[in-house]
């Protein structure tokens, strides 16, 4: 339909970067050269095999290759590839580092991919104002080490190692969100490539002020717009002193209430934990596996306090309290720098340690969020739920449901010897699906693995996705915390903001983007 | 101008609420009936001094009475009332608490003042959600007393006892914005009735999530829109546990420099300081005569600090350290709960302290946001600025500019004995300004007090306070940091986010409002 779409449009304007004569997508060798003459000959490629690396995140969504793929140096040439574009009517998809889940740079109507990542300088940092400004090819981790010597961090971190633009883009959040807030809370100015190639910078050039009251919050609302309203080419964010001291901590639970109620208990108590994070036993036992841990293989909760050494141990304290009345054991501190890493590693490989319990499959993640007080109610029936739609798998089939309190090295001694990535889960039941969750903030992944060329697996993992989501929405949650829209939920989209709220959004989209040729297909 | 385009659009329309054969920005009398049938007889008024007092508010700009002001009872009554205005092509003014300092509810076309204050039900609390849901008559105040039990409360706080749609539509913010930020972190979704009278739900009806990614931020957008884009008729709100332990603590020191270094400082030792105020030698005067107290007539940090008993000890020994490195002296903790609401009642009623300094005088506080690293240069610069505007002045004629060091209660003690308001302060150099600011932000105001029947006096105040918008803007700041723009500041909101910036804003306008009834004249 997409595809019909665009070539309706090119049929009506010969004179577009689209080429009639020659095979649908095709661009005309003239609107080639023009980008070329833009950025340069050995910055354009209509390679094939780019084009394809190109039209893919990282989730099942199908690729969809864009015609051509361009790497502008500076934001001049942004700005003219844009002006190009517009004037020949050509679809523009921003690309970062391709880390994205909802298919976010899948070219679905053709067109031309704008890959930032040559833009990766840092181009300001203000200790005294906690704030630095980067360009999009830059990603948190190139900024962390880049501050490492200045007492300031950037603590929004999804895992990946995304471009700290693109995460603006996608309003990202991840581990830290629960103390230190998502982009949507750390960017304090955008640069901005309009679809026509004018420049906004959405804060007013320069500025990068904590608090303004100044016209509409233009900032906020390109955060989290998925490309669809312009092409973000600097961001300003908000930096945070580096913690004096830090204190992770693992806890097992006897059930997923008793991990939640211990969450709510501990945000009640004003514990300003840094991270709160869920894994259920499907998951901690794929992470003891992938990242040789050795935790309870059991609902856990993985923490981590920020502060200083004093106040630290008073978290500690508090927190351990808190877990141990929730029928918490197994709780264990890691202060060494060395021992957190490699927990906290296993947290952010939690995605590769759920792909690896099935080799050659797919993952897709789902993304609810909901209010604390039903996040036990929806963890606990989305279990259910997997079993019902045949997604579930167990690393245990001798032990079948009995989870909690048996010990990865104790029952898995056999499979863990063979060591590496190499071994098979024996599953009991189909595909295996974990979760994982930011369950401070309510948000929780269900990590569901399939084989794409399995069309009958592939409907039942987005019929269970979008059965999730319409649970989410039923309690009051949202069908993304942090992933975004992209191609997948737009319907969920709809049935949560509302027909007005829909509606509101297509006329800001309409009057920003006039053709609809920001990243089409995405979001609305 | 306004006056002239108002009365073109009933010579073009005839049909419309205003009639041609009454005297300009009178109503028909048909149209006021349509009001009555939808919001009772008794909730309509059109009396002189009724609409005066809806016309102003605590600002110096003149006092524009809107033609009409209504009280709906319900959601549905301003629903049906914008879609009444909206067909008859009658501009809409809302109304909360009409505290505001930017002249926002002037109604400078006319039209209907929508006083939304009969609706002021706190309709959910949700405790373990840290949420909830208040209508547009509830006002901080009211919440926090309605929230007594529950170890939660609504931390934001501009002051004034406004109400927190109000709030939202303004973007305000205040004293504990360094910790707990301020509205547009802490509005979680906004019922909102659009121009032609549909209800718009921003995060999608009855949300109530920490995060989201879906779709763009309807929510960050209507915060901060000052009642130009639709009527806010709920807002949702994010909760925090309640301190444990408070402790408030004044301090003062030898410069302006000094007091800000400080700041800085605590700000990068990660000393979680929930309130970290400035108050320069002529407000802190102020304050001691109004409020009586009795701190140096220097400038001053108010500081207020929330935790554990233990947390706390340790932010007040960091915070004693680095002022003192600092220079500062007559270090003081208030740890008793009388004690400190004394002190935080007189930064309250810094407004009032200012104006009590020239009796019968209005005030007019300028509102620039800079970079913690420009704030003293500025502060410094803008003392400077009054001088040689004539608008300082000063408590100590006697002392001349020797500030820092006299005790209040020394060198005032004749004016003091006298007790009451009634007392004056001998003026050396004309009318007095102050300075006070939320300094963890950068955010400060100058407080100008001039008679509104000297224009000269006028003239020189907007002139001061436009230099010190541009000074703030040269600085990378903002013309404002939690008033708004209101009337005054459009063209200097131009300047701070620059053509693009003002042409986007006024796209969304336009396609959000497009007959332009929504509070015309204010923010573009």
């Amino acid at each position: 339909m997409a595809r019909l779409l665009r070539s309706a449009t090119w049929r009506l304007f010969p004179w577009r970067g689209y080429c009639s004569q020659k095979a649908k997508g095709e661009l005309c060798r003239d609107f080639v050269e023009a980008l070329k003459a833009v950025v340069g000959g050995s910055h354009v490629s209509t390679a094939a095999v780019v084009r394809e690396q190109h039209g893919r995140d990282e989730s099942v969504h199908r690729c969809e290759p864009p015609d051509a793929v361009v790497w502008p140096q500076n934001v001049e040439q942004v700005s003219r590839l844009a002006a190009l574009c517009y004037r020949q009517g050509v679809p523009i998809i921003p690309f970062g580092t391709g880390t994205g889940l909802e298919g976010g740079v899948c070219a679905v109507q053709g067109g031309v991919c704008v890959n930032l990542t040559h833009m990766d300088r840092i181009l300001e940092l203000n200790q005294e104002d906690f704030s630095v400004v980067v360009e999009p090819g830059v990603t948190r981790k190139a900024l962390n080490a880049h501050l490492r010597d200045s007492g300031l961090w950037f603590p929004v971190d999804p895992g990946a190692d995304a471009s700290l633009c693109g995460m603006a883009a996608t309003g990202a959040s991840g581990t830290n969100a629960v103390r230190y807030g998502t982009m949507r809370d750390n960017v304090l100015n955008l640069e901005v490539v309009l679809p026509d190639g004018r420049l906004l910078h959405t804060a007013g050039r320069g500025r990068h002020f904590r608090k303004s009251a100044a016209g509409y919050n233009l900032t906020g609302l390109f955060v989290g717009s998925e490309g669809t309203l312009g092409l973000i080419t600097a961001t300003t964010l908000r930096l945070h002193p580096a913690p004096e001291a830090t204190v992770a901590a693992t806890c097992a639970f006897p059930s997923v209430q008793a991990a939640v109620d211990s969450t709510v208990h501990i945000l009640q108590a004003a514990v300003p934990v840094a991270r709160i994070e869920f894994l259920d036993e499907v998951m901690m036992d794929a992470c003891n596996r992938y990242s040789k841990l050795n935790c309870l293989v059991a609902p856990t909760l993985f923490l981590e306090f920020h502060g200083s050494q004093q106040a630290l141990e008073e978290q500690l304290q508090r927190t351990e309290e808190i877990v141990q009345q929730n029928g918490a054991s197994d709780f264990s501190w890691a202060k060494e720098a060395e021992e957190r890493s490699r927990l906290w590693t296993a947290r952010h490989n939690a995605w590769y340690a759920a792909l690896a319990m099935r080799p050659g499959c797919k993952g897709y993640s789902t993304d609810v969020c909901v209010p604390l007080s039903r996040l036990s109610e929806i963890v606990v029936q989305t279990k259910e739920d997997l079993k019902a739609s045949g997604l579930t798998g167990s690393a245990h089939p001798a032990a079948g449901e009995r989870w909690g309190g048996v010990r990865a090295d104790q029952s898995l001694g056999q499979q863990e010897a063979r060591g590496g990535l190499g071994w098979r889960i024996v599953l009991s039941s189909g595909p295996p699906g974990s979760i994982v969750g930011h369950v401070g903030d309510g948000n929780f992944h269900c990590i569901l693995l399939v084989n794409p060329d399995d069309a009958e697996e592939l409907g039942r993992v987005k019929a269970f996705a979008e059965q999730l989501g319409r649970r989410a929405l039923a309690l009051h949650g949202t069908c993304t915390g942090e992933h975004g829209i992209g191609m997948g939920k737009r319907q969920l989209l709809r049935e949560e903001v509302g027909a007005v709220g829909v509606e509101t959004m297509r006329q800001l989209k309409a009057v920003l983007d006039p053709q609809g040729l920001m990243n089409p297909g995405k979001v609305l």
